[in-house]
């Protein structure tokens, strides 16, 4: 198959590439720890051109990314969509590099939220949400679980309001960097059905406003012989997700239908914990999401035909 | 003045040494980052016998101690006194260290909360109480800030029930190794008056189920203008302690007089916070507290007399 376009999600610490088909069929992909933090070191189009390189792709193929190469610190600054935000608009904000760089290379911007009371940025999931649209999925309140989870309010092909949890980032940090790393197996790959992990979540919804306590707790509980040593990386995480959860329903209200756009271990911990809440959860791969809007894009900027005649 | 003992409050990351007279005078002081952590990789023998030497201490002068000193990855586990925990008793349960060591060096006990749905610890804090109640304070509810903020109820000179809040952990893990490190001038010194602090303290209070999303909302509110970046520091304190009244109230009822045992910086945030909302604040310095409670410890193990006996 012929290469259309590479489509490229370039987060704070992951990288990821897909060489894809006009028809948007995956022809091959790449992915690594050389997210915005590492990139900025080495050289953002250093990294990009390995990967191309090593994948035998031609001088002229063009480029489509989203994500925090995207942000001030990034390889170029691509500015924001502001709330209510439509998601086709994306496409038409994007940025190409400059930088007397041949390649044609476009990154798309984010989106802003500016309300005093609610501000908020994201950077990668309105092109996730850009697939949904693409494929049907238009309104409804979704979640975006991560490092900084995402919970957005779609309604009619538009971003009308969303919110940010540092959950990702919290259970990395006390696991790491606090009193608990003593109570947490960082190795420890937490699944859904670890023992300790929904009861944590329920404990955390319960009582949220505590969870500065419960946190300590967790700690006491291991030194008092309440709670098994085993338990700690499933309860840490399960606290979180329910804090998580918790804040969700002060900002979007009561919830019942939730798109869950997440991969891997990370879509099972919520769908558990979002359906022991008796929500209805439709769960979309987040990968696919974010490979369908970043096609979508690329259809958009370039055709076949414009490419043979650039090419000539 | 003849020195009566060396009475040390060592914690997780500090040490204090206090050369103290029979009638509880300080005739020298010491004080170093050779916490327990640090000292577990010198020895904590010649940390201490380093610092005793710098006074020109004999080597017949008994030491009274506190704090992590006495935790299981300390110098001696000294156990703990379940709550309800009459204070008195801890001099009682003191450990002498063993070891072989010919100076007579005694630590005392923490107290545990052997609760299943809210187990806690604290060790150092008891002592501090220890002094409150020689002060004549048996009863109230007590506020103890720090790197983990306890809150205790007294009553009848005794730790009826207490809890722990992670508040300064996290104020250090988010604003060195979080998202945040970016919003928050880590060289300030947060006062009570600094723009800002107050603010984010009745936000948290008003909201704290959705600190996760707060959190946040420090680096996205400065990203798009709507709060100056030299806050970030004053906010996220405010935060947090905004988040741990919110939890203390939560656990403890309604707050109505409250004694705080604090020194210096920290003391005016937690003021300004609780009379912001209402609450009689009684100041009681923390060291002198700690002291006091060394020192009521120190008396009953020795005389004068007894020493004299025992240097023979």
């Amino acid at each position: 198959m012929t290469p259309f376009c590479a489509a490229i999600d370039w987060g704070t610490s992951s990288f990821r590439l897909w060489l894809m088909s006009e028809a948007g069929t995956v022809i091959a992909e790449r992915q690594s720890d050389e997210g915005m933090m590492r990139a900025a070191a080495i050289g953002f189009d250093v990294v990009l051109e390995r990967h191309l390189a090593e994948l035998g792709v031609a001088e002229e193929l063009p480029v489509v990314m989203c994500g925090m190469v995207g942000a001030r610190q990034g390889w170029q600054e691509a500015g924001y969509l502001d709330t209510p935000a439509d998601l086709a608009a994306i496409i038409g904000k994007a940025r190409k590099i400059i930088d007397a760089y041949p390649r044609d290379v476009r990154v798309l911007p984010g989106i802003a939220q500016r309300e005093a009371g609610a501000p908020d940025v994201m950077r990668g999931e309105e092109t996730q949400l850009l697939g949904l649209v693409a494929q049907g999925i238009g309104k409804g309140l979704v979640c975006m679980p991560g490092t900084h989870s995402k919970w957005v309010r779609l309604k009619g092909g538009k971003v009308d309001g969303f919110s940010t949890y540092m959950t990702g980032e919290l259970f990395a940090m006390l696991s790491r960097h606090s009193i608990l790393s003593a109570a947490v197996d960082q190795a420890a790959a937490v699944s859904a059905d670890a023992p300790g992990f929904l009861d944590a979540a329920r404990t955390a919804l319960a009582d949220p406003q505590a969870v500065s306590n419960l946190l300590f707790q967790l700690r006491a509980g291991q030194l008092l012989g309440f709670a098994p040593p085993n338990e700690g990386a499933a309860r840490l995480s399960g606290l979180l997700i329910g804090l998580e959860l918790a804040g969700v329903a002060v900002r979007h209200g009561t919830l019942r239908d939730v798109v869950l756009v997440a991969s891997g271990g990370l879509c099972d911990l919520y769908r558990a914990v979002l359906e022991c809440q008796d929500l209805t959860v439709h769960v979309c791969d987040a990968s696919e999401a974010v490979r369908r809007g970043l096609w979508r894009a690329a259809s958009t900027f370039w055709t076949a035909e414009e490419r043979q005649e650039h090419a000539r």
